[in-house]
This record gives structure tokens, C-alpha cells and sequence, in this order.
């Protein structure tokens, strides 16, 4: 491929015409993992990012929400442990906090993912990409770029806001705003009981602002299994967090020259706080895409097959990866997507077998419909991956539930002192494998990836009796799962 | 089995002609975990024990070792984060740190397990059991057990003092000692640098003691993988451990009544401390145990097959379970093999086909060859499952070793600022599966069991490429050692 890493090198030096294997939009961790596997193959890429290089994870999610929630936690696990406890007097210095937020957001430059770009061999162009037909996009100022085998769009989602009456006005807090503060505020409104909403309302509590959390439906985390949100809500309630749930919002009031922000909750008495933070939903950055010059819908999800790309495109060449095509809006999905994604582009590229239709083949990304893991950095940790119990009734699967109190594993009660969790495990009657399993507890977060790795590998339960937890760490709930499941 | 469930319960009622379909020697995790699979499939049971029921994990390991680390591995936890660093402003509480482990160690009494004994069904007799002769057990006091099916022993093991001069007389902590002392000494020596000895300098530094560890080979926690004992080494020495390796006692001295130890370190200059621990090794609780009334040599280790029963005994009924057949001492893995062993025992008493050959079949402990786990829980803490690159190497696998620095995972260092550790994995090339895997610094512990069923599950490395990890967690390690074996 050495005439195209040439045509890529010349590409880099500017002109209308540049022709690269591979043209990436949006310069997130999906579009920069996926262009980094079609290079490591030998193919020409570029990625086109009118923000920052490193996306909403580096700067307005995951990173920052994460160094936000951590200095809490870890507090928090010296504070539930006899003898460590005592040690722990003081509260959060919420500055030195933002202040490691801010470093874990590198400042907001792109620098550190530039040099990454460039030692990868990657080329970048600043500007808003979009499409001009087949293999064509334009940036903003009129570059032109074709691609050789594959345009790919990388470009996530973006918050939106509900239509409710002063909302727009009131210039609320998107996932942005909350992870990106720089100072605490006094009260803080939450709407929405999903990851960002739980997130935020327990990082901006633990940092000392008084918050009240709305959330439209029964429950928080609705994606999980129902006793996740139902511990997190209490843990909340217990932190001083008014949850409030089965409640919409019906206006929003704030002068235009700024001040506090009243909020009108349906049903339920108005609320006034400093800041509002709306976290309902998301939509696909596509609208400015140029998506109409080659047959699609400006502001659609992107639909694709397992190998990424999307359908309904003559010829093939048009693949979407991460938030965009709505298979899982989680960055290390869509970074997993790439790297499915990237191969497939440079098998076909290459003219070698593309194993698209091969389930957990090198060019599937089966794991987004079978074991599709998360962590939410709540108190406690809610972790689940693959199918709920719900989703896998819905899917019409023989399946039996086996739940287990957490709190009763020795590695538990040795790592906090009252601990309260719990566990359970979806098993598929027919197969004897995992579909599914929640963790919700403090420190289950590196649990996780055990079930990850027992979902994705089929591996059969019988199998699983073998894999021996570490005594005492709180691992053994496996045990106790498959005891339960065995009717020991 | 409704007759033998009579006849049990009239064994209960004493007398000198008891017989039971299965008779346990020792009432340890892994004799009550042998016992109970033995009646879960509807064998009469008795377990024989001199002391507290429960055994040496409940009260003199695991159990007190772990409430002694935790507190200040949850205070450190804290330390490490800017923002919540602040917060912690006191030492350790030794004495809640010490009443937090009584607790642990239920204050070194056995009715909670004599109930669980009493709600499994399982019958109890106090004493010291001998074998006198196939199926026959012997108890303090003449009472005599006779065995339908199995005998098994379930002793585990005792600490070793070495042969120095003066050591004996000095009367040196072993590992009870060191697990269930009331205060803090001020200067503790351990000579040893395997697990207890690593944890308890661990524990004991960190609750103020001065400690000196001595240790006579090249680094410490030897049978793991060699950056294991260097990161654990490193960190004692920065919280003010003198670790001496390459150090041997060549005599240790103490006046008859007390008063301070002195150790004589070969090479080196004395020291003298409050008290002096000797952790280097272990031997099976096989003395007395009438071994030789059946052709066996007391002070043996049991040789076993994967059902663990007793190779060359005639008739097949006598079984060994946990550290007594030096399989792997560990409790989590004398479980298991109570759990593999009461399975092959109600097999073989129920006429039914025992699969002790079928490797991962339900009555062969394979696990004990392939995918024995360990956590040691210092600071770092270090994790590990399978073999090591050496351990491979010697049974004469093809092996790609795969290294990867766990502080550059983003997971890792929002989890403690500076983080600093390091993963392995083993790779078994003519299979494309995981032989082992070794993780060592803050906050793995939960993540091995990933590798746990990785390695007993035999995942192959491309099904593994499907196992995502969630991201930002520590578990993103996983991704960067397969990238790496790529050669991504």
C-alpha cells in the first residue's frame, strides 16, 4: 500500500483533489480509532473535525464526568470502613477537584490528540465535512476531498432539548455545560434519570450543591435492570438529592439578563435554582452533513449492518460508526465499532473475505446486539451487560433470573462496612449461557468485565463453575450466583 | 436416600457404631463446602473438628488478614486523588482497625457456623478424628465413625518454623498470630516474602508498626510473575518497610521471660524488634491423623487425582480436599475442589458416571492446573490467574508474552493520580487462548476474575476482541494487551 501512503502524504499538503482510502468526519475516539485501524492496514485516512480533535468523551463526557465523580467515591469508600473512617474529616476541596477535572479535559485543547493523530500516520483537516455525493466531501472552504474505498461518519450525537415552554430561553446545561462547569453551583436542577442525569445529580451533590433530580418516568437508569435505579435513587435521596420521579417539567422561567432559573415540575411545587441541567435525550449529529446529496435524511440515525456500513447506499462506500447509527451510544462501543468497522473497510479494500455475516467474526460487531457493556459511576456502581431479564422476555428467550443479595459475600462486607448491593444473572435455559448481568454495588465496576467476557465467549454455565472466584474479593458472587441457579 | 438421611440423624444421637455415607476431617471452608455438596445430593454427612468450626480462614487468614488491609487500602484510596486527598487528615484508627477485625474473625467463636452446620444438616462431632483403618474414623475419646461411602480429609495446613537456632524458644508469630494479635507491636520482623508475609508487613506498617522484612530469595511473592513482587517491594520500601532480600536468619535470640527479639539476618546487622513473624512455609495437618492405618505416611501431603481422591488407597473411598493435597493452597480453590469432590463422591455412592477424567467435566477439578486465581491484597494489589511466562515456558508451551502499562489506561489513572502498574497475559499460540494473567496495582482485585473466566473458559483470543470493556474502567487494560498481541 505504499502508493497510497504516498497519495496520502501528498493529500496532507492541501488542494482540491485530495484522494485518500479513507476519509473519516467527526474526530472523536470512534472516528480516531477508526481511522487508526484502516491505516494500521495499510490504507490512507483522514479525519475531518470542526471541534475539538478527541470529541465529547475527552472534553464534555465520559473524561470529565468520571474526574468528577472519582474524588468522591474514593472518599466515600475510606468513609464506609471502620478504623479509615475516623481519618476522613474534612469535605471535598471542590476547586482541586474541578481543577483535576480540568486536566483530565486537557484544558479543552486538542494538542495531546494531534500528536497522536500525527504519530499514527493520520492526516487531519480543521473544518465542517460534509458529503457532495458519492466518495465526495467538501470543507468548509471549499476542500475538497474523495475518498478511494470509504467514507465513514463518526460525527456522535448531540443533547436535545424538549420542547417545553421557556426552556430555550433559559439557557439550560446540556452534558456540556455539567461536565465542563467551573464552579459548584448553589442548587442544581436535573432532568432526565438516565447515566448523565444520575451522574451529574450525584457528582454536583458530592461536591456540595443542593440538587433536585425530575425524572419523567417510575424509576432512574431505566435501561437496567429496575433494583439499579432503585438503589441509586435511595443512595441519592440518602446523599440529600430531592429525586422526584413520575414528574415532567411544564415550564421554565429565567430573565434574559441571567439570575436564578424557576423551573415548574408537572405535578409538584416550582423549584428555583441557580442552574438546569436537561439530560433527556440525544439526537445524531446529522443535519449538516450534505446527507441528501447521496439519497439519506438529513438528521436521521444512520441504519447499518454488522460490518458498519450503512444500508442503502449504492456501492456500498458509506459506513457510520459510534452514537451516529444508534446501535449503542457508549464511547467504548463506538470505539469498538471502529475497530469492526476499520477492519471491514480494508478487507473489502483489499479485495480479502469480508466476514460481515459471520457473528463474532473479525468484521461483525456482534457484540452490539449480545454484550453491550456499561458502568455508571453512581454510589453505588451500577454495571450490567448484555440482556436484561425484560429485554430477554421481549426477545422471546427461555430464560430464568437468578438474583443474589451482594451484601452477602464476604469480599463485600470486608470492603464497606453496611454494604448494599445486589446481583443478577440472565441465563438462557436453552443454550446455558449467559444473555445478561447487573452488578449494582460499590466498587463493582472492574466486575464488570467478567461477565463481559462470559456473555461475549458463550461460555457455558457449566464452564463457569470452574472459573473460581479469588476468596475473599467480591468476585464470589459468582458463586453464589451459580449455586443459586444450580438450587444448591 | 431417605434411609440414610435416618441413619444420619440416629448418628447424631452418638454412640459407638455411627455410620454416615460421608465422614470429614476438619471443619474448615473446605470440609463444610464438602460436606454440604455430599448432602445437596442426599448423602448423610459428619464432619469431625478439635477446633473451631470454620477453620483456619475464618479466624486466622483470609477473613482477619483482609479486615486488617482493607481499611487502609480504602484510606489510600482516598490519599490518591487530588480534591479528596485533602479530606483525609488522621492516621488510621488501629484500634477500631483491630475490633473491625474481631468482628471479622466473629470474635473467635463458631456458633454462626454451627448453625449454618445445623441448618445444612450436616452432623458435627467435636474432636480430633483418626483413621483406624478403611472407613474408619476414630475420635478423641473413643467415639468410632464408620463411613458408608468416603472418608475425606480436610486438615489443611500449619505453619513451618525453619530450623534456626534460638527460633523456637523465641516463640515467632506465625500466620494466626499475626492475623489475630490484640495491639499494634512497634517493631514487627517477618521473615518471608509470600503472601502472608507481604500482606501482614502490609497491614502492620500501615497500622503504625515499624516492620523489617526479611526475605531469603531475590524478590518477594515468588510465584507470580516477577513485576509482581518488584511494584509490591517498592511500594513497601516507600512506606517505610526495610525489605531485605537475598537474607536468610541465622539465629534469633529472646530471654525466657520476654522482653524484645533479636534476629540475626544472614547477611546483615541484627535487629531488634517487638516481634518477629515466620512466614516461609507450610506443611499438611497429616501427623495424627492414623494415616498409617490405612498404608500411608503421616506428615505426607495426600497425593489425589482430579475427583481428589487419594491415589493407592484400596477401594477408593479416602479423599483429600484443600491445602492437605498441595494442589494450590488457597480457600477459594479448597472450595472448589469440596465442590468437584462432594460431586464425585455422590456420583460414585449414587452409581452414577463420574466424568473425573473429562477435563472441565463436573468431577474433575481442573481448574487446580490451569486457572488457579490469587489476590494478594497489598499495595499494590497484585492479581493473577493461570500460569506465569515461566511456569509456560517450563511445561513447554508455545507462549507470546504480552506486557502493558496499567497506568496508561485512561481507567487507571482517573482512578488514582499517579497511578502506577502493569498487566501480562500469557498467550498460548498454538490455541490463540489465554494461559495466564497477572495484573498488579491499585484497584485489580475485582478485575481478575475477567481473566479467570477467560482462562477457565478457554475463550479464544478473537472471541475476547468481542468483549468490550466498559470504558473508563481499569478493565480497558484488556483492549491494550490484545491490541498489542495484534500488533496494532
Amino acid at each position: 500500500m505504499s502508493a497510497e501512503r504516498t497519495t496520502a502524504a501528498a493529500g496532507a499538503g492541501g488542494g482540491a483533489g485530495d484522494t485518500y482510502d479513507v476519509i473519516v468526519l467527526g474526530g472523536g475516539p470512534t472516528g480516531e480509532n477508526l481511522a487508526d485501524r484502516a491505516h494500521a492496514a495499510g490504507l490512507s485516512a483522514v479525519l475531518v473535525e470542526h471541534e475539538l480533535v478527541g470529541g465529547e468523551c475527552s472534553y464534555w463526557a465520559c473524561m470529565p464526568s468520571k474526574a468528577l465523580l472519582r474524588p468522591a467515591a474514593a472518599r466515600d469508600g475510606a468513609r464506609r470502613v471502620a478504623g479509615a473512617e475516623g481519618a476522613v474529616t474534612g469535605p471535598l476541596d471542590a476547586p482541586a477537584v474541578l481543577a483535576r477535572r480540568d486536566a483530565f479535559a486537557a484544558h479543552w485543547r486538542d494538542e495531546g490528540q494531534v500528536r497522536w493523530l500525527d504519530g499514527a500516520g493520520i492526516d487531519l483537516v480543521r473544518g465542517r465535512g460534509r458529503l457532495a455525493g458519492p466518495r465526495r466531501v467538501v470543507v468548509d472552504g471549499g476542500r475538497t476531498l474523495t475518498a478511494r474505498h470509504a467514507v465513514a461518519v463518526c460525527t456522535g450525537s448531540r443533547p436535545v432539548l424538549p420542547d417545553v415552554p421557556g426552556l430555550a430561553a433559559a439557557r439550560p446545561w446540556t452534558s456540556r455545560e455539567a461536565t465542563s462547569a467551573k464552579e459548584v453551583p448553589g442548587h442544581l436542577v436535573v432532568v432526565g434519570g438516565g447515566v448523565v442525569g444520575v451522574e451529574m445529580a450525584t457528582a454536583w451533590r458530592a461536591l456540595g450543591a443542593e440538587v433536585t433530580l425530575l425524572v419523567r418516568g417510575d424509576g432512574l437508569l431505566p435501561r437496567m435492570e429496575p433494583f439499579a435505579g432503585e438503589l441509586v435513587a435511595a443512595s441519592l435521596r440518602e446523599a440529600g438529592v430531592d429525586v422526584r420521579t413520575g414528574t415532567g417539567v411544564r415550564e421554565v422561567r429565567r430573565a434574559a439578563d441571567g439570575g436564578p432559573v424557576t423551573v415548574v415540575p408537572d405535578p409538584g411545587p416550582e423549584v428555583t435554582a441557580d442552574e438546569l441541567l436537561i439530560a433527556t435525550g440525544r439526537a445524531p449529529r446529522t443535519e449538516d452533513l450534505g446527507l441528501e446529496t447521496v439519497g439519506l435524511t438529513p438528521g436521521d440515525w444512520l441504519a447499518v449492518d454488522d460490518t458498519l456500513r450503512v444500508t442503502g447506499v449504492p456501492g456500498g462506500w458509506l459506513y457510520a460508526a459510534g452514537d451516529v447509527n444508534h446501535r449503542a451510544l457508549l464511547t467504548h462501543q463506538g470505539k469498538y465499532q471502529a475497530r469492526i468497522a476499520g477492519a471491514a473497510i480494508a478487507a473489502r479494500a483489499l479485495g480479502r473475505p469480508v466476514l460481515g455475516s459471520d457473528r463474532w467474526g473479525a468484521h461483525s460487531a456482534s457484540a452490539d446486539h449480545h454484550a453491550v457493556p456499561q458502568v455508571v459511576f453512581t454510589d453505588p456502581e451500577a454495571a450490567a451487560v448484555g440482556l436484561t431479564a425484560a429485554e430477554a422476555e421481549r426477545a422471546g428467550r427461555r430464560i430464568r433470573v437468578v438474583d443474589h443479595d451482594l451484601g452477602a459475600v464476604a469480599g463485600a462486607s470486608l470492603y464497606a462496612d453496611g454494604y448494599r448491593g445486589r446481583a443478577r444473572m440472565v441465563v438462557d435455559l436453552d443454550r446455558e449461557v449467559l444473555l445478561g448481568a447487573t452488578f449494582v454495588g460499590p466498587g463493582v465496576g472492574e466486575l464488570l468485565h467478567s461477565a463481559t467476557v462470559a456473555v461475549a465467549g458463550e461460555v457455558p454455565l457449566a464452564r463457569l463453575w470452574h472459573a473460581v472466584p479469588s476468596y475473599p474479593t467480591i468476585s464470589e458472587i459468582w458463586l453464589r450466583l451459580l449455586e443459586t441457579y444450580r438450587g444448591d
